[in-house]
């Protein structure tokens, strides 16, 4: 059922689908742990295409093909392929799964992740394409929420910074509508989630709560998604700096807190969160870093057939 | 007899070692697809000096060697290297070789991969050197033929494109004088193999006919063998354009084909031979492109001696 | 007790655990020659975090992890690291240890390996840090020198060349003065050793001659370590080209050593050894190159905690 699998978009998985990887992925993470090293993946091959650079992604599917016993071929930016002698992506995704068995793709174009998954015979992941869609991430967000907590039902969850631009939050927050949350949102007035995402959220009946001030409902919360605030994002810098002032989280702001509450952030972070929060019963960063390995062992492994 | 030997040129090879060759990649390709994965190169390390970057040659090395089980290190642009610090090739290579068991070499100058290999103990594979030589991709287009009709002799081959300067035809045309083929050399007058090659290829038997007018051959044919033509070649734009459409293989022209016909091409393409052909049955440039990874792990079996 | 342990500095080693990992390394070596390929670090992922490139001790470390049966993950430059983005050696020492089992480092910056050890809680070997340490060429060079003679002590043993900024001969005199051993300083007067390491090595008893006549001496030595020696050190270029040239080992000046004089470089060399010196029995500069592959083995194994 999965043997074949193309992971494009979030919106491509039903609950059940995510529940699966989830799944898998905490079993896969047990077993790993118990015996040291698996072999569900030896004689395979990952192509990791990365055509424009992301070390910290490529890295974690590097490290769960590895951990799978599998082999990996690739690029880690696009400077040093045929793309330069103006071959297709078309072109080159049908030579590269001559080499390999699964691929992972990242490309600066949406839709190009679609699009390899269209041309491909193997399996396709999109690591990101634009500012379209990162799957991987989000499932990684679930499963660290869901292993800090046992469950996602039932959580009051903040999402903190740009929401206007942030993909992460985007597809994040899409995927919580499969759960019972409530979401609060938390921005600046000029980087609100965009007005169709909220009716969407509210129309699948999730309660939304809009506000600027971080302080006024940290005490509600039981997970608080922090992300970068871009300085390019602002046309007036005294507004930057106001507003990004307002929403470093360090253990001043902490102390509203609920004792439970877990801190998370996609990284890298600038200065969001202050580095005395890391060794805080908070932070969780780190541990959802770690987190991809796993999600990511339950996808490879899935869509390669090697697990069912 | 063939661990420790080098891969530098064509020419170094005998019919008998050409088809040692083709036969141990089509055991192999047989043996994987039944074992899933082998272990003959279980420990063994590959060396991928590319001093000049070809993704898609290095990658088909390095699944060649992850196929046979066995591991790669190495570089994928000399910018990285202690090249800067004005080592010498010599150097370079005495210290690889320290490191790994084989080394597979790209370079822009002519003469480099000879070199290598009288420097190195190990045993050093070719994968271009200038304008050259580049063994592997003569001996995965004979593969892909043999592959495709079950052997070479009788056939009739067009070779099509820039004859002059294109390094692959001429390694192809110099192999193929080793069976008993009828050679149709077709390009424009600006770009037609050198004479001193139309002479050798008579010499040794071959029937050669050369034409500038593909569709008054193309009915003959068993194989079509496509290559690029470079703008840069010709001193008058106007003339490039004109040659270059009437070398476009698409559907249309090859209604004058017959049915068995099977069209070539080393890739990357840029427009020789139109996407729609992809899925007719006479594309084989995609299985060509698969047929590099049998053919390299027969020489890295070979020269490593895991594999006799 | 290995296990977890970090490797920064060579003054962190005392003459017991030099001893030990050279122990190791010699068994590691035999081991691999008499199996052919060995599984103590089955399932292991080593990370190669080269924040400025050095394609030689990448691919040593590589190697050496390889030869245990790991896998590798990494970059070769900083460029396409998240380092662009802001983010600090520590977020990316955090993240990168979610990834892997063991992280070596190569940073331009003093300090930066000490930092990435005291924030990461797996081990983190230094492959050289600034004009700093780089204790596995050190211990690779003890390595060498005991190879070739069965023992260090007793030994006399000349530096040739930079001694002033070379990091290199700074780290290795600094280690011999563990062992019995005379220290022949050869270099021009602009490049002497610091004096407060010729005091130090006095003082922990080592017996010092300075020189910056080669030919004087080199009839006594049992070891000649050549450097490079930098132009750019140089305010006068004349000056330069006296030195330079008084400096070349070739086989005139190899007349005047004992039989048994062993060679050593560190590599890449320019000019300092004529290459017509490589095929003589004194040569050794690339048997220490081989050397770095047993000692890094024997150093990934020790603080990864799978040989004792």
């Amino acid at each position: 059922m999965w043997k074949g699998k193309d992971v494009i978009s979030i919106r491509d998985f039903s609950k059940k689908d995510i529940e699966y990887v989830l799944k898998t992925a905490e079993n896969l993470e047990h077993e790993l742990k118990e015996k040291g090293s698996l072999e569900y993946a030896k004689g395979k091959i990952l192509a990791t295409l990365f055509f424009e650079p992301s070390t910290r992604t490529r890295l974690s599917f590097e490290s769960a093909m590895h951990r799978l016993g599998g082999s990996v071929i690739g690029f880690s930016e696009a400077s040093s392929t045929s793309v330069k002698k103006g071959e297709s992506l078309r072109d080159t995704i049908k030579t590269v799964e001559q080499y390999s068995d699964v691929i992972v793709i990242r490309h600066p174009k949406e839709g190009a992740a679609r699009l390899a998954a269209e041309v491909a015979d193997i399996p396709v992941i999109n690591a990101g394409d634009g500012s379209n869609q990162h799957p991987t991430q989000t499932l990684l967000d679930l499963y660290t929420i869901k292993s800090a907590f046992g469950k996602i039902d039932g959580l009051k969850i903040g999402l903190l910074g740009d929401l206007k631009y942030g993909r992460t939050v985007h597809s994040l927050s899409e995927a919580l509508t499969h759960y019972d949350v409530e979401l609060y949102l938390i921005s600046p007035e000029l980087l609100r989630m965009p007005k169709h995402i909220v009716e969407e959220l509210k129309e699948r009946g999730i309660k939304v709560y809009e506000t600027s001030d971080l302080e006024s409902v940290i005490g509600e919360l039981d997970v608080l998604y922090a992300t970068r605030i871009q300085k390019e994002r602002f046309p007036d810098e005294q507004e930057y700096l106001k507003v990004k002032g307002s929403y470093v989280i360090d253990c001043e702001v902490l102390k509203k807190a609920k004792e439970t509450l877990k801190v998370m952030h996609p990284l890298p972070r600038v200065d969001e969160i202050h580095p005395s929060v890391d060794s805080s019963k908070h932070a969780i960063y780190f541990k959802q870093v770690f987190s991809g390995v796993p999600v990511r062992m339950a996808l490879l492994g899935l869509t390669l057939g090697v697990i069912e």
